[in-house]
């Protein structure tokens, strides 16, 4: 049993509407859950022999989470992004082999080895901010042995670092050369086929698609989805970020943990999210950087209740951004998020898009998981920009 | 003497029009400074003796120099950013103490140590980053007394950390309250006379002002540029930011060191900088955070050969940013800068802009501040959003 004292402790609690800042707090640990917050006036004498964790002021959020990343490809896209601002086409991009396509050959190419070591310095520079769980998506194989080769080095990140680490089947995240003419082809051999391989090796924890024009439609998703469905997975997707094609509302319809980008998603969508409890995530990253000028309706997800969550939709293409600090600055900066909406969304609410219940906040029942840092107020946290606070994490009630 | 080896270097020579990039290089230091760069198997025998550094193919850039800070003040203004974000009126916000007024009776309360202990984590942070010259300004005091202890505690940051900081009298940076009726008076009270008392201590490298609409006039920054002058000290001015003064044209005529901002500049702005051959500072963690919609005449600028350098403008109230390799980013996301502009912007021209040609370039005679990367080719700097590759830094030929 550990006592963490004077704290200034942002519950993040839903009922309180705000920060549910608790200052001059205490926090028990036992067996990595929370067994009591509160005063440090109102501890409990039970808990005066326990080791005490005097953490001088500082404030603790729950650990945050980052519900929404690619972090594990092979390659980089540095150069494409220069040619593209040295004025290349996008035909001299492709033709110089770029785009998505370059990811998915440097992927398929890599060891697991090397998949592992590229992934690991982005992976250390969020937990380095406070990150304590973190989702990583397959999607650059294409293949069923590349997407395996990915999630089998997402499971490893979790084994190798103090990150609690949860996996997608996102294998339809694009349609591979090879399958150019044969989009149903690869539907059913690939996505499907490969997600029952996937999951009976206990590497797919939540299915998820990219549903766009450029992508697959919400048709093929369907068959996707229903797939997931017979393996009892939960269901997520990439929707409505370039254009509406309305699958928000089917992903609400099976009951999606989340949708996700949504800048072009219509009162349809919302109102289909709020009925069904499907978890708005937003991605300021690859809005910024695709420079899109069609915001997510903030103020309709407000009025309808439906949970926003932000993430850093890590990826070598449209988001080569590892902070999720500075996503919850973009998140206000952009997106006109208040700072307690910014870290509500990287605490309860990207615990929510993960189908957790039990992190993201600080209270009774929930996993010790804590982020410490050098600053006063939690609005601090927003504001600022390229700068980390941390002082210390805490995953399961031990520092790490 | 040191030998450093088998490192990749981008010497960012005006000559070469890219990162004058040399792989498989070798740099010889002596006293602090750069004797021979070139190839490895040019290096000359008569180096072979001495210590060898074996960079491991790393990337090694000019130690990076950020021309325009605002780092030393008290308290922050996060709250302020809550406030407004969640609908509070300027009125409201003026009325809670917020504003810049908020930020100025927090210097004048601080003590010397409290300013310090205050601005060394946002120092480091940079510093942790690759720079190696910070320039740090006034301008919250608008009392004699106030800027004179800003600029010492931006002189005691040069000498507690390794790091050569260049100070900049500001106090032509807002009107105080106290001297709201009386404009001539603060200009010649406090701006021209605190700048004799500074400059006779020793504390002022440069003069600038802010020259807008909602601060100080062409003509009012003509009598302090007057007596910078008449001190032999070099000008710099906060121009176009918010509206076409024309203030860049005035300051190219007292042969400004730089003009920053600069989203109104005109084209005679453009013409008189690129004769006098003033550097445009562009800033775009304030465009960011104000959400400007006019840019900054980038065309124009490279068509008529202004030198453009990038900065952090580090600040509480419009650019709350540490992060310098973030501020290369935003130049190319935002402005449409090429990673090669962006580099080129925080390294030589960033050294032009302070005056200096001994820095920002890897050759001959120039000062050993490296900064060593973990990556393979220079664009991942300006690529990665919110990742710190750097391996370690180099000032004067000391690893530090
Ligand atoms: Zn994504
Ligand atoms: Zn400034």
């Amino acid at each position: 049993m550990q006592v963490f004292t004077h704290g200034s402790f942002a519950t993040m609690g839903a009922e309180s509407g705000g920060y549910g800042l608790i200052e001059d707090g205490a926090l028990v640990v036992e067996a990595g859950r929370i067994i009591w917050i509160g005063k440090r006036v109102d501890l409990p004498a039970d808990y005066s022999g326990a080791e005490q964790i005097d953490l001088e002021g500082r404030l603790v959020t729950p650990g945050l989470v980052d519900c929404h990343t690619h972090l594990v490809y092979g390659g980089d896209r540095a150069r494409e992004f220069e040619m593209c601002l040295e004025g290349a086409s996008y035909e001299e991009i492709a033709r110089a082999g770029g785009g998505i396509v370059s990811s998915v050959k440097n992927t398929r190419d890599a060891s697991e080895e090397e998949l592992l070591a590229s992934a690991l310095p982005r992976v250390d520079t969020l937990l380095r901010e406070g990150v304590t769980t973190l989702e990583i998506k397959s999607g650059y194989g294409l293949d069923i042995e590349s997407e395996m080769k990915m999630l089998r080095v997402a499971r490893r990140i979790g084994e190798l670092r103090r990150v609690e680490v949860v996996t997608t089947w996102l294998a339809a995240h694009a349609l591979p050369p090879e399958y150019k003419d044969d989009r149903a082809g690869y539907i059913s051999d690939v996505v499907i086929a490969g997600l029952s391989r996937a999951h009976a090796e206990g590497l797919v924890d939540a299915v998820d698609g990219f549903c766009e024009g450029i992508a697959f439609s919400v048709a093929e998703m369907r068959l996707v989805f229903d797939h997931a469905k017979s393996l009892s997975l939960p269901v997520k997707l990439h929707a409505e970020q370039l254009s509406d094609l309305h699958g928000a509302v089917m992903a609400a319809e099976y009951g999606a943990l989340s949708a996700d980008h949504l800048e072009w998603l219509g009162q349809d969508g919302v109102d289909a999210m709020a009925k069904s409890g499907t978890v708005a995530v937003l991605l300021p990253g690859a809005f910024y950087t695709l420079r899109e000028t069609v915001y997510p309706p903030v103020q309709a997800l407000r009025d309808a209740g439906v949970p926003i969550a932000l993430a850093t939709d890590a990826n070598p293409g449209t988001s080569p951004l590892t902070s999720l600090l500075l996503t919850m600055n973009m998140g206000a900066t952009i997106f006109r998020l208040t700072p307690v909406e910014c870290l509500t969304a990287v605490t309860r609410h990207a615990a929510k898009a993960l189908g957790f219940a039990d992190r993201g906040i600080l209270a009774v029942g929930a996993r010790a998981d804590l982020a410490i840092y050098d600053i006063k107020h939690p609005a601090e946290l927003t504001y600022r920009i390229g700068f980390n606070p941390l002082h210390a994490r805490v995953l399961g009630g031990e520092f790490v």
